[in-house]
């Protein structure tokens, strides 16, 4: 066990699922330190609890944040604002807050109206881990191990509030890296939400067909993958689409020209041209080193 | 060991890599039977003949069906058509000749116009498996075990052709399934190819954006996915594009219409009809038990 110099001595989780409780039980097995455990559910909760996730809870925001070191936020997208509502006048002078939220304008702009001047101790992260399965019940203290997790303070941002969210998540065994708002939205628009939102779109297309249970049937390995990424929760990728639009629709547009590119080359009889771009794609992969 | 009767006493693959080479090796374990591999590469075949996947072997196509009671035709669509040119007047009466090309109706084309009468002979076939590796090397006895094979005779092929053809894929542990070649055609271009081209193109595109290094470096789950589709055969999937480019045109027509319908519900803020959408995909995928 570590002890963390009495600077940290309670740390407070929002949303206790899967990403707030492996953080939890992450650091559980690292720090002497109380956690407080937040949401609307008190059965999931207990559960969290059974599991040695959180020492205690309140189903209260302002209840669970007061005393709070730090919080956590890790609710989805389109309940940030509200939570973060709700914990305003609760918070210390000094507590320190931050989220998990897989887009971070949005996050970012709610954080700096609702706390104001308190907002140089909120620092936006963003954990690149996941699991198929939600909930606390699907929570592992590995989650984040070998993981990026990624921070985007902002210029007001408090330095030593940085250094404090990124010493937590160094202890669950992430490598964190800092980045500006807008570029990790830009970058999680082409590697994460343009993906899925293909998946979707492909998956939901040939569900549509009047073969379609033939056409699962066949599903080789190509489609395989795009159907496991479909089944991704469609709350969640909801609330990414509506705070991350602008870069969305980017690359959804850069996409959509790539493929129109292609579609007329194969049209032409420019198979050349076809053959070139699948072995750039190649050739992309292997000088990137993607496993 | 089986013993086919008689019926079956020698067996040439042409084209002896992963897929001939699997089919060679599965055979090997349940039926006494000659197997000549043919190839261009002598070393190659050298290696096959030591991985114990064949008996003898020649580079001269003709050479190798002679004597022949089936060939088995597993090389890229693209060279289909001279392969079997190359056979044509050295086949038996009788010989079955049968292939493993990922699209249909060409090689179908080119089998009717090549051999004229004894068109009646020839079993289209495609064995639904792969693996990322190729070559005689990645070769598995176990390859087709649990995997579909699809055939696709057309109203000329002899019923008795088909039914012999079908006994040496269940004899590799495959299902075999019959279809028209066009409808393989068809419900290939959605499962495969149309995926495979949105892999490639994906890939490709974020190669070329300036921060590529960077954005291959966060790629999540879902990008992941789509990197290992587009590592495949640059070749291979050239000669599909070619051999199925009717249908495949069709799908990516389909595609951007859906993608673009999605792109203006989101432009909208028309968020329900995205979450809808979401939801009917993870639905689909749940309803057709995909694993």
């Amino acid at each position: 066990m570590t002890h963390t110099n009495g600077t940290l001595q309670q740390l407070t989780i929002i949303g206790v699922g899967l990403i707030g409780g492996s953080f939890a039980l992450a650091l559980k097995q690292q720090l002497d330190i109380k956690i407080v455990g937040c949401g609307r559910n008190s059965d999931n909760l207990e559960a969290a609890k059974q599991l040695g996730a959180i020492d205690t809870y309140e189903t209260d925001i302002g209840k669970a944040v007061s005393g709070a070191d730090m919080v956590f936020v890790a609710v989805p997208l389109g309940a940030m604002e509200m939570v973060f509502r709700a914990m305003q006048g609760h918070l210390g002078a000094d507590t320190i807050v931050t989220d998990a939220g897989s887009a971070k304008a949005t996050v970012v702009a709610a954080a700096e109206q609702i706390f104001a001047d308190k907002a140089v101790n909120f620092v936006p992260g963003h954990p690149i881990a996941g699991r198929e399965k939600s909930s606390v019940h699907a929570a592992l203290p590995e989650l984040y191990q070998q993981r990026r997790v990624v921070l985007t303070p902002t210029k007001q941002t408090k330095p030593e509030a940085v250094a404090q969210v990124q010493t937590l998540w160094e202890l669950t065994g992430a490598f964190i890296t800092q980045m500006s708002v807008e570029h990790h939205d830009e970058v999680l628009a082409a590697t994460s939400h343009l993906p899925h939102m293909l998946a979707y779109v492909l998956v939901d297309l040939l569900a549509h067909e009047t073969d379609s249970k033939e056409i699962f049937q066949y599903a080789a390995g190509g489609f395989r993958d795009f159907t496991r990424i479909a089944a991704s929760d469609p709350v969640m990728w909801h609330d990414i689409c509506v705070a991350n639009k602008t870069a969305l629709l980017e690359q959804m547009d850069a996409f959509s020209q790539h493929l129109m590119q292609l579609r007329e080359q194969m049209a032409n009889g420019q198979f050349d041209e076809v053959k070139a771009l699948f072995q750039r794609a190649q050739q992309a992969r292997e000088n990137l080193q993607i496993k």
